[in-house]
């Protein structure tokens, strides 16, 4: 019988919120960034109702308590920001006041004429002694005797002039201190909160092939020849540089050019076949040099304020190590041979999958969490996951958390493309960034349904979209044989619109030929070296550093979810709005999302949200084109032709 | 570290529904009505996953399995439906199954032209050789020799004959049989599903003061006298009549005519200001009878098919045996005095309030409950509880658990009129029933939003609204010095939009005096005796018994949730569809809303969802009028005058 047990709750505490499937995995927010933490708080009754907020670093016995403001229908509210990478647990207490309750109950008793107050008053009186003695015992005199001496003044103090008396904010802070909280409720629903490092919500990546880092089809690069381009990276304003996958390559059916299933003698291979007699996921291919050169490389890069993110690809060429060490960690046929990767028809022979689920599978998991561990240690703070909707969900959440145990800084980018709620699971279960369907979101509408559901939907508060315009493994229709332009309007798409946002190395130059019929690159680098000029005229390499210039110096586009979308009367033309949470950086982007005419609009500007008074002139800054118009009212004409310029990006002032 | 424990989730299994408060409390349904229990349900890679559902009694060990279907978007459902009132678990479970897999492999092979497929074959027999192996294990040595068998055959059979052989319903079937699960997964969460008897969902209650039941002002009737009333009840197709308390009145402080401060000597008091030097909760008002006489009216009353139920109202009169057997569960004043309830500046002298977290709190929560099991044990199976929202919403929890651990079937109606998302959770922590704002919703698009948040929305899985026009508290404002009409009106949308509803006597005299301004009656059944005659010329009796006839005689009137509304051109008409689950019945109701003047509009019934194809004829039958017509297509007319009727409630066939 319940009855034996604890006192039951006296508050109804419910509904907390933000919660990621009702707190089975954390919300994520990063440091600087505002939480607003709601709840369902209520009791029966009159009673004046109080609610704070409790919260701590989950390893952490202290609470801090936040007040709550009431908001309507019973909703409650407090903002909250942490300033500090940690996991956080975060709960509310709520209790009637008996000094506010009596407070309420007195002031309607005046209201409605009651006259003789004097057993009022007596009962105030109790309120304060009790109040008084909790100060006490706290060792607390100095409130003690403040509120001591009030009491005697009450008793002293006409009927009329109570309120006057005990109805100010002194009073009101001084009893506040030591409220009685015997009846007191906590909510059995918490919040967990993990706050990350800004660079896991603010960052924008360039991805290149190291082997290909001097644009020369005859010849090799090394970690040593990478420099000049994570220079010229730096020079664009990106601050990951990417690789991928750094291993041995193995030779064993490897992959020829254009994926083919033959392969000549001087072919380079694909780097996610990984292993060979020379090592697996510990070592480095020789002809990029040495870990010692990898370290090095990540040195220096990080002198130019560029992290390199490793590509942690789960994959073994039949050459790896762990095939004949562990051959238990593959999937076997009848005959006993190992089974090399199929999605039948297609057959991929250069790659075994592990067995996750195989019976060694804590040997195997450990392995590749110390694979990790081990680029962690080498100073690798960025990995890119491969295809990790292809492994356990389970594996994941274990793997993150093991590494977030020895350095809770380490970002993890999950490479899923693949159906919404594997791609959102991952994100819950602790990846930090994810890639998105953005390269597929062509027309106004597409764009606008697909930025309100990551930023205003649930998936808000655990998915944090990277937006890529290609990929190595994606040249998308709308860029195949596309003018520079085209590849303009994406970029200027892909860094306003989330914040963070990549390209694969080659986008700048806008290369744009496709293998005929497929998304894929022709002569992709996934199997062969490249000549390339990484200055050839008509490249795009300016107008991206001025989107990573803006990017960096307008904290509107350093938050994720602030973000309106404005009616344009042309629906060629996407605009949208983004502000910081304290509203000093305002920005309005106009994009034309139409390469080839120009696209003419009113759009319709919420003046309040970007803190415009009507009929007011107001300024619109062009920041990519260092252009200024003065606008007035809602309703603006935008003009964008391609052929000269393909977005405004707007910063909104004062006349 | 997680590696040392047991294998983790292979599946992910996750946002089951319909939950209530994430499982929080119990997802309420009754005997016959069916529930579509839904999982989000995946893994990685391209194995063939398959869901079950798992349900027991609560207190059962032994689970029943119920296979799930895949819809879109990695959803999953299953339809369950029980009959018998009790508290079932619900849980799921998924595993990527071995032959499944091993087949949509095989099929792909052969779509893909793959012409050796040996060694697919040898990982067909080690699977079959493992269901064989399982199947015995069981003893179920029949199945696994049609699975040697089946092994036999395969190993004979040409490759171009394997799917006919294997792919066939019977195989299916036998290999699902003895499924693989050594790597399923079973959710962590679980639904709790509260099955009830009927009478919790579908019931038309009628309330009389038994005091009054003569209908003589000058007399106080007993329960003896109530037989007839009762009789007309049952006439007019009620099947539960509720009594406001029925036990002693206080003499302290009562209050007189009109809720007048002063009192008469002859006054008999308001009911709900229990408790007498005679009796408490326990006893009956003398001027009634006895307990004795209560209980053969009970049996009285059931044998003409009315249940009574009685009003569980925690007040007590300064006059009961609590007060001076425990004044410690009263709140005190400092000069030791009792507090009577108060709102300022309104005062109720009459009445002290219960203080539910005094120090006794255990000790007076355990006598409350003890009170239900008091009546319980007289036979009373329905309580309709007077404010609940002004007590703990643990206590509730607590007191309806502990009344069902007795007997499930006791049925509580909350009469809650407060802030909404109290009146919810009343609903969240046990009430059977609830009072709804319908009593206030009088436009068509109130009405139709408030019947789309309770039938549609998170309310339909715990909150069942019982809908009444009126109250012996509530005369609202449209129905003062309203004509007759207004009465049928509302009666009609009462008994056909919720499949419970109510009146308090005298409605069916459309009895429409009020306090002036207020919404209260003159002469107010709470504080006085009034004289009535039950026929007295213009009563609605016919139209309210002809409502609860097509309640009961229409399966469509006992489905709570499946509701549609049907636009009408004129939104002085509201129109909607209700249907049983296996829609062998489907009405359309058609209710003019305004009582004064005939109105006219187009309706657009939806010919899908009532089973009628285009342009072809079908009948709609009106069962208040006995009226037939033949409809054609979407659009058709009505046309009602309130002089004449009111509403149509068709029932829809083919022609």
């Amino acid at each position: 019988m319940i009855l034996q047990g604890q006192r039951l709750p006296t508050v109804v505490i419910s509904d907390l919120s933000p919660l990621v499937e009702g707190g089975r995995y954390p919300t994520k927010r990063v440091a600087g960034e505002q939480i607003q933490i709601e709840a369902d708080i209520f009791k029966e009754g009159h009673d004046v109702t109080v609610a704070i907020l409790l919260w701590r670093p989950a390893h952490r016995r202290k609470w801090t308590e936040v007040p709550m403001t009431k908001l309507d229908n019973d909703r409650w509210s407090a903002p909250l920001t942490f300033h500090h990478p940690d996991r956080y647990e975060i709960r509310i207490m709520a209790w009637a006041d008996d000094f506010l309750s009596w407070l309420h109950d007195f002031e309607r008793r005046i209201e409605g004429g009651q006259e003789d107050l004097q057993t009022e008053i007596e009962e105030a009186r109790v309120i304060l002694n009790q109040t008084a003695i909790r100060a006490a015992s706290e060792r607390c005199a100095g409130d003690a005797e403040k509120i001591e001496s009030l009491t005697t003044q009450l008793m002293k103090c006409p009927v009329e002039e109570v309120l006057d008396l005990i109805d100010t904010p002194e009073v009101r802070s001084l009893l506040a201190r030591w409220p009685n909280r015997a009846l007191a409720t906590t909510s059995d629903q918490k919040i967990l909160l993990q706050v990350e490092s800004k660079a896991a919500l603010f960052s924008a990546w360039y991805e290149f092939f190291p082997r290909n880092a001097e644009g020369l089809a005859t010849r090799h690069s090394t970690f040593r020849d990478c420099l000049p381009r994570i220079e010229d990276a730096a020079a664009m304003g990106f601050d990951v540089v990417y690789f991928p996958p750094i291993h041995p390559i193995g030779k064993t059916q490897r992959k020829g050019k254009n994926n083919s299933v033959s392969c000549e003698a001087d072919d380079v291979g694909s780097p996610w076949a990984i292993g060979s007699e020379i090592g697996g996921h510990r070592s480095v291919e020789p002809a990029l040099g040495t870990v010692k050169d990898f370290v090095w490389l990540l040195n220096k890069a990080r002198e130019h304020g560029i992290e390199i993110a490793l590509d942690f690809a789960l994959n073994c060429s039949p050459d790896h190590p762990y095939v004949s060490d562990h051959p238990e960690w593959f999937f076997s046929r009848p005959d006993g041979s190992i089974k090399y990767a199929e999605n039948p028809p297609k057959k991929y022979q250069d790659i075994y999958p592990l067995d996750f689920h195989c019976d060694d599978w804590r040997e195997l998991w450990a392995e590749l969490r110390d694979v990790v561990l081990f680029w962690v240690d080498k100073g690798v703070r960025i990995f890119r996951v491969d295809n990790p909707h292809t492994k356990p969900v389970a594996f994941w959440e274990w793997l993150i958390a093991e590494i977030h145990a020895v350095d809770s800084d380490v970002i993890f980018l999950s490479e899923a493309f693949t159906r919404p709620k594997m791609m959102q699971v991952l994100g819950k279960v602790g990846f930090t960034q994810s890639y998105t369907y953005f390269t597929w979101r062509e027309t106004s509408q597409e764009l606008r349904e697909y930025v309100e559901e990551l930023t205003h939907g649930p998936m808000r508060e655990y998915y944090r979209a990277n937006f890529w315009p290609n990929t190595p493994d994606i040249l998308p229709y709308h860029l195949q044989n596309a003018p520079p332009v085209a590849f303009k309007i994406r970029a200027a798409l892909a860094a306003t619109l989330s914040t963070s946002w990549g390209i694969y190395s080659g986008y700048e130059l806008c290369e744009n030929k496709p293998l005929p019929g497929r998304e894929e690159y022709l002569d992709s680098e996934k199997y062969q070296l490249k000549d390339r000029d990484w200055n050839q005229p008509g490249n795009i390499k300016a107008f991206i550093s001025q989107l990573n210039k803006i990017r960096r110096g307008n904290s509107a586009l350093q938050s994720y979810a602030n973000i309106a979308f404005v009616h344009a009367d042309n629906d060629q033309i996407l605009a949208y709005c983004k502000w910081s949470d304290d509203r000093s950086s305002i920005l309005l982007m106009v994009v034309n999302l139409d390469p080839h005419h120009r696209q003419e609009s009113m759009i319709h500007v919420p003046l309040e949200l970007v803190g415009v008074k009507p009929d007011t002139d107001y300024l619109v800054e062009d920041l990519l084109h260092n252009e200024t118009y003065t606008w007035k009212n809602s309703s603006n004409f935008v003009s964008l032709d391609p052929r000269i310029k393909c977005a405004h990006i707007f910063r909104i002032g004062e006349k």
